[in-house]
């Protein structure tokens, strides 16, 4: 049983490690030029300093995902991988956050700040976005699953 | 010196309380007219998702932390509160990333999608989201200080 977990968590976490390199790879990839009104608009993920902290967490994430792939579970530092663990947790979070809220801006923009929607002229782009938002979501519901595995098994508060 | 370190957690979630209370409350009274070029611009919290997100998340975290306070360390549910202290810190985080996204937009704008900077008009509203900002990171960072003090105790890594 225990060896199955184990195994069922390593299978975890090289989903994490794949859902967060897709996610970076998808908003590092995209990037799209459009006219409108004979004037051109071209929109890089570079533009955004929330997207550029999106593909540097995501980044992090899974190449830690795969690090901790390489600590035995005997080791006394698998029982630090825990705060490991939070700390990139919160970092994916803050990543998604950010990304979510400035690409519900650019869908919806905001007329009280004068905001346009620009979703509707960089469509690609925009699909981009979303693209990689939705799989740092699940690498971030994976990190939950992991996680919420490590306090049932370390400390294992309803069956003492 | 246990006594001493429960009376510490005790005070830190008292001060974790304290500020994103605060930190709703600033929030939630950011309000300012203001005429620009004979254009009046009004600007309140409740005109983006993320502010009102974040009140809710600060005032959800604020009730939480107190709630917490009631539950005697002796009682079976108070190891079961590491789980609840990583959710409200993801929470917090999110609600954090969310907002300091759009404020930097206000602040600097984005020359790319179109969007002015805005801070220039509303001066005040700007101040206000900041220093709500603040407060939420300082409640945020309380969090991981008593989510770490958690890990410590209960699982103890490095002196087994």
């Amino acid at each position: 049983m225990a060896k199955a977990l184990r195994a069922c968590v390593f299978l975890l976490r090289l989903f994490a490690a794949a859902a967060t390199l897709v996610a970076a790879v998808v908003m590092a990839t995209s990037h799209e030029t459009t006219s409108y009104f004979g004037f051109t608009m071209e929109a890089k993920f570079q533009y955004t300093s929330s997207f550029v902290f999106f593909v540097i967490a995501n980044a992090i994430a899974s190449g830690y995902s795969l690090l901790v792939l390489l600590i035995p579970s005997t080791s006394s530092f698998s029982r630090l991988v825990i705060a490991t663990d939070v700390i990139i947790g919160m970092l994916l979070t803050s990543a998604v956050a950010a990304t979510g809220a400035l690409s519900e801006l650019g869908k919806n923009g905001n007329q009280h700040a004068g905001w346009l929607p620009i979703c509707g002229q960089i469509h690609e782009f925009c699909n981009h976005v979303m693209g990689a938002l939705i799989c740092a979501f699940v690498g971030l519901l994976i990190y939950l699953l992991i996680l919420f595995h490590t306090f049932y098994v370390v400390i294992n508060p309803l069956f003492p």
